[in-house]
């Protein structure tokens, strides 16, 4: 048995993030039952906060009790039934598990692409839209394999054309990374994690369905294939009689709430704000290295910033002495991109200045040890940041 | 918002169950990434550690990322596909759970019934057996709705004898509250949940995968239908090559680490005596009070005692008083038997001397106060417990 105490690490990966020392103390507290009074209360509030964050009033809006991607297959199972039409954008890792999980459901699957790196075109997929007259339309907000933020106007205004659902994964914009407005955008259902800029610990998925998912899942003539995630008999929980479902995962939400609370106290404009701050130092200290950015600087996610990994610089050495030497965890590329690409995170707590300062000056420390060529990013960076 | 603090209860309810200290502050200890080299020496332990308390050499033995129920359907998702024959004991609510999860996966099931409060007849199910020659049979080892505790022999053989995959719900049993013995016993797949007698939070459910279990997953002609909980991919992050599947929730871990250590350092059979011990305490009390229990004595399952609300005491107000005068939970009756039952659970922490007798001691007061008939139970609970 290994009794060694475990590390401290500065999580500037795709996810989990650093968590917040309140968070972490409150998920300590002593456990109470799925039922108790008390918790019936938390579960409220929870649901009042999360509400917050998406910018809905969907009275269904709680957490799933599993991650992220729990809460994409609750989304798909709920409204889809064998032989519906599906349209999903695919431009990097999470919108082809879209595909995946979608054809798991018995759904007919259309793919609308982009090149890894770029956004949808929503003039392509208002096309696509009329032609597959789909029951479904599914996006990525925030692709967390790629750093690419989906603008939505234009998907949305197709989506309601052709009478579609829209579906909407913002796993890693939720909660700071960058805007969310369920309602504004006349997003149907959406569906995040709590690892990224909520800055809780990985366990559970946020997702907010309105009216007309419900109403669709209301419609439905088949069962729910999924017993676990059926939101039929999980909304009976949640809301209303507190009829028992399953047993809530009790001191995940003790974090959640409180991670919600931290982002109240902030103001979320304010927070998304800080995300994109920092993410521009970043940006600028990276570039005046002599580095390329792998997105386009308007489609670029604040929280996610991927990078070209420089010529003469090994992939997987740098990342495992950035964590040996420095504590400090950036993310590979995924797929395509695969040792090519890094993929650096500032989420929530995690975004910082002195985080991104120190992300900096270990890479080009790092970079100077092995020959390979760099410029200094520091003060770029510092420029952006200013006086803070 | 309501910034109330927490109570703290004793939780002798059907679970969640009272959380070691150790392991809450686990639980708060610094978020790390799910592919961390610290944390793949964690996931090894803990698989380790899990094999001990299922009484497995089974390789693939891991938390699933949700709760008990995300791993009943887990079992039941990987192993069957459409048309399929499968035979599930009922005698509760949760083998009628495992018929609505084994339908939704498109299976064919038959039920094999007893009684609630009753343990499944072996040679009713060997005749059933032999009838369906089912591909899969289910049965619960421990039913939380009725405190009865299956014995395991029978089934077991006439699973053999028709070949059939034997799966295993052990959610209240594993962890001291009865023996689980899977290899031993010839189970092929098991699944529970952490908050009963682990006595961790709830949010993880333990699953063991054997041999043919896995030779079944690796014989589909069809995906299985949910992605999030599809083994096929999600072995390889456990066992293995470390390939990224979902973001494990990394602090509930934690606490399942450090409770299965805890189980370690008591000794697993040390452990099941303690539940046995103090549940003949509770039986010997309550019966001295003058109540029934539900379970003849032979079938009785130690982590859960279930008893007949005597005349003349009102189930809620009862429950209410001790959870509001008492910070004590116990648990209602489901289905069936809801209003006419009491479950109170001596599970893992919970499962004390001081917690029996407080509970004897404050349900003897209710019923004084409201006019119920009663005895005393304190010395005959005390006769058991000797000088502990």
């Amino acid at each position: 048995m290994n009794y060694e105490p475990l590390p401290q690490r500065v999580l500037m990966g795709p996810g989990p993030s650093n968590v917040n020392a309140r968070v972490l103390q409150a998920m300590a507290l002593p456990t109470i039952g799925h039922l108790d009074p008390a918790f019936t209360v938390l579960m409220d509030e929870t649901m009042e906060l999360l509400r917050g964050v998406f910018g809905t009033r969907n009275m269904l809006t709680f957490p799933v009790s599993g991650t992220g991607s729990a809460g994409m297959e609750a989304c798909f199972v709920n409204v889809l039934q064998p032989g519906d039409r599906v349209l999903v954008g695919v431009n990097g890792v999470f919108g082809e598990r879209m595909c995946d999980v979608a054809r798991r459901c018995g759904a007919l699957v259309t793919r609308i692409e982009a090149p890894w790196g770029s956004a949808l075109d929503p003039e392509a997929v208002r096309r696509a839209a009329k032609e597959v007259r789909p029951r479904v339309m599914a996006f990525v907000h925030a692709e967390t394999s790629t750093g690419v933020l989906q603008p939505v106007e234009g998907i949305a205004a197709a989506a309601r054309e052709v009478g579609a659902l829209l579906m909407m994964d913002c796993v890693t914009s939720l909660g700071g990374g960058a805007a969310v407005q369920v309602d504004e955008w006349g997003v149907d259902l959406a569906y995040s994690g709590t690892q990224k800029c909520l800055s809780c610990p990985p366990g559970l998925a946020p997702v907010t369905f309105g009216e007309r998912a419900l109403a669709a899942l209301d419609a439905r003539t088949t069962p729910v294939q999924s017993w676990y995630l059926d939101l039929s008999m999980i909304r009976r929980y949640w809301t209303g009689e507190r009829f028992y479902h399953h047993t809530a995962p009790v001191n995940m939400l003790y974090g959640l709430r409180e991670c919600l609370r931290l982002i109240v106290e902030e103001g979320l404009e304010r927070r998304v704000e800080r995300h994109r701050r920092h993410a521009e130092a970043l940006w600028a200290g990276l570039e005046a290295m002599g580095m390329r950015l792998f997105v386009p600087r308007e489609v670029r996610l604040p929280s996610l910033t991927t990078v070209w990994i420089p010529e003469g610089a090994e992939d997987v050495a740098v990342r495992q002495a950035l964590l040996q030497e420095a504590n400090l965890e950036i993310g590979g590329g995924l797929g395509v991109v695969k040792g090519k690409i890094w993929r650096i995170g500032l989420m929530g707590e995690t975004s910082t200045p002195a985080n991104v300062l120190n992300l900096l000056s270990w890479l080009e420390r790092l970079f100077r040890r092995s020959g390979v060529k760099t410029g200094s990013g520091l003060e770029a960076a510092q420029r952006v940041l200013g006086t803070e």
